[in-house]
């Protein structure tokens, strides 16, 4: 029942992750409730980031130039690199501020189920970086299925390689509660217990 | 640590009702990762939207047109009108597909509290479209102060009109649990209580 332009819009937003029919409306309305120049910046950042962003030579995070800020930054330690599946992991691993190394994304992680093959991914261009200069690979898929295939299938294709691959350690969250916790997390918790 | 460019997209798209860092963040991922013919029906309805929605010159319901479809449509009854805050109510009511009548959108409620006047909203116009064929007005506002306030004024603002004024009926919602209802939606329902 609202005016067809309205309709369209509710539509495409509707296309959102998680976005269902009454958030779509929402949306719609508190966009049509704005005025024109509010919508403007909204508009060309849409357009303006489908023109602008494209993935960094080196290790394909987001990149506005041919390298993108991490790979261009000289006082990261240029010998470790950290292999994530998504964009979305270099900025929380930058965000929790440890890391001073490298990153590789591979936009996507090896999948039996889904039919996704080591071709498929990012990878070769991972095993091509890894020179004499690499000390270490850090290994920071997922801990799912998918992530832990993945994570096995790189430490064997670099297992010639002098360089170390590590994976990040598995076990309790922070401030998490013990019997919240589920067996296998309990379980890898347990494997890698240490002194204290 | 995103690019500017997609750090802009994030932050326009923060202020959509509702949404933080985190969907803003799933969101503009998501419109990275879609092709560009993708994202151009999106773009298009946003200025679309602005460009062709306007307020029906008689309900100030969305329209294309000067009248919105509703006004246009000969076959409703043109003896009622029923008085809504807002066009997501007329969605609302519509969806129901009981009322037949018109319909007449206030754009906002009176409101003490936040110094919403009568003449801040669509007000004048309602009064002015009682004429002498209008049977009967439903005031169809919220049921929170706001939607009361207003109800009583147009009661009141049209109390020498020969036509009745009307509000929908309080009580328990329908698949309601008794136990569950607050206590004023209870008064408002044993007050209210019909012979079955």
């Amino acid at each position: 029942m609202y005016p067809s332009s309205l309709q369209k819009l509710i539509e495409e937003l509707r296309k959102l992750p998680g976005v269902g029919n009454k958030t779509a409306e929402r949306f719609a309305l508190d966009i049509l409730d704005r005025r024109d120049q509010d919508i403007e910046p909204l508009v060309n950042s849409l357009i303006g980031v489908h023109q602008s962003i494209k993935r960094c030579q080196q290790c394909a995070h987001y990149a506005e130039d041919d390298l993108c800020d991490i790979c261009k930054d000289s006082h990261r330690t240029q010998s470790i690199i950290c292999v994530v599946s998504s964009p979305k992991d270099v900025i929380a691993l930058e965000r929790s501020g440890q890391y001073k190394g490298l990153y590789h994304v591979l936009h996507g992680a090896i999948s039996t189920m889904k039919g996704i093959l080591p071709s498929d991914i990012n990878l070769e261009s991972l095993i091509q970086r890894c020179n004499e200069t690499v000390k270490e690979v850090i290994v920071a898929t997922n801990t799912n299925v998918e992530g832990e295939t993945t994570a096995m299938y790189i430490a064997k294709r670099l297992e010639n390689h002098p360089c170390d691959v590590t994976r990040l350690a598995s076990g309790l969250p922070m401030g998490g509660l013990l019997d919240y916790t589920d067996d296998l997390t309990l379980i890898k918790a347990i494997e890698g217990r240490k002194k204290i």
